[in-house]
């Protein structure tokens, strides 16, 4: 039973409907008093109308998506790697975001070695760390899904992430989503060790559904798929985690073809009894 | 560097070019030493008729797929479940397979409690471990991919698979499949754990495609995704794997869709160099 106070939409959810600004607005108009921006969402508007918005409509923001892809990006390089996590870092800074999600990458082009992809994603975020603690801005690292190991994140689950955290130091954390971290052996031990290493900075929720017909963009509504959240989120509360409670859904099909309205009174009707 | 000679062909592999008998025959043809056949596809032309086809073209059988699903067939109910498992470790027997693989099962039907599914699992295996026992014949239970755990097997991880070996004791092992772990962090310590607790009956190969468009088939052929199997191979030798490594490939928009013969001839022109 979740206090709808703790509610935050993540705007991808909404992205098919609404810019940022008609977003921020919705949500407002709703009485959702957090969300998460993508960076192409506020580029598209402007970081400073960004800003505005979420002041005047007296919007919280949980986090900011997403810094990483330090494997991945090999077109651009690693320093424009790195530059660009930097801007991030500013960019959820000057939107007062309470942390930037980290979707480190997976292996770079053309490349079978996971286990230097790991090692790059370990040196990236150790290269971006000192100016994210310089701006007092946490970095969650999310762990993904192992489906997206080749292509998105090559740190694929809590026990991985918190080990990464373990040697990084502080100024970093995890972001846990119930759509990546379900299937997990270890979920209530890792989720337990993460609480008491105060790691916890996010919790995503969304549900999986079967069939699963898009590897990315089939992803469900609270309540209609198999993940019981109800118990991850008394995981998360027993590790001491208050914060917000991000709705993250991708849903090509489904819910970015229904009205945004209708999306977000959902997300509402079922934060209290499936999450 | 693989060895031809220990190349087996999982008949999913060509399910759709031929039946068994079929299969068989092209096997021996392509001068394949050993198979690994499906339940349907031995019992679509007989059992003592696929007995006969194996022994007259000298055809070894790496394993028969599949015993399992324990907590997923809930409309036939757990005495059937196991009574069905019992009857494929009779047919694995007269096969002469080296292990039964085991997939499992997912969440049965209704069910958000995969800690539940995986304690059925564990009661199911041990349920008919004693047949199996009597019988000679190995269960190798095959960790299935996260992406399966809904809908097809809980046991997701090698370490858990191998956890449940230990607590079932002599009779159990792993079958490594390629396309299941290669993701995983502890890959390389848990192939050693494997190796030295004698747990590996079975490695299976195929590739990760970039993209993959389907959850379940739309597997690569090996040399075209991004699973290093030749250091896969590796970690398998080191742990003093020396059984043979099958192909096992569902591809429904491609190999499937190819003459079955040129399938088995670049199973056979991957095998060394890609495997």
């Amino acid at each position: 039973m979740m206090q709808t106070s703790r509610l935050s939409i993540n705007l991808a959810t909404i992205r098919e409907q609404w810019n940022l600004l008609e977003a921020v607005e919705a949500c407002a108009r709703h009485g959702i008093a957090a969300v998460d921006p993508w960076r192409d969402q506020v580029a598209a508007v402007g970081l400073e109308e960004s800003v505005r918005a979420l002041k005047d409509n007296g919007i919280k923001v949980s986090g900011y998506c997403r810094g990483g892809m330090f494997s991945t990006d090999g077109q651009f390089g690693w320093h424009a790697a790195i530059d660009d996590n930097k801007r991030a870092i500013d960019e959820a800074s000057a939107l007062g975001a309470e942390c930037l999600v980290l979707v480190v990458g997976g292996l770079p082009k053309g490349s079978r070695d996971i286990n230097r992809a790991r090692h790059v994603v370990a040196d990236g975020i150790a290269a971006i760390l000192p100016h994210a603690r310089a701006n007092k801005m946490p970095l969650a690292i999310e762990p993904l899904h192992p489906m997206y190991a080749a292509d998105r994140a090559c740190v694929n689950t809590l026990a991985q992430a918190l080990d990464l955290c373990d040697s990084l130091g502080t100024g970093v954390g995890v972001a846990i989503d119930a759509y990546h971290v379900w299937w997990d052996p270890e979920l209530t031990a890792q989720i337990a060790r993460a609480g008491s290493a105060k790691r916890i900075l996010a919790y995503h929720v969304c549900d999986w559904l079967i069939p699963t017909r898009d590897l990315l963009l089939d992803r469900g509504m609270m309540g209609d798929g198999v993940i019981d959240l109800p118990h991850l989120s008394s995981l998360l509360d027993k590790a001491g985690y208050r914060g917000f409670i991000e709705v993250e859904i991708f849903s090509v099909a489904d819910w970015w073809k229904r009205p945004g309205d209708e999306v977000l009174r959902t997300c509402i009707d079922r934060f209290d009894g499936a999450v």
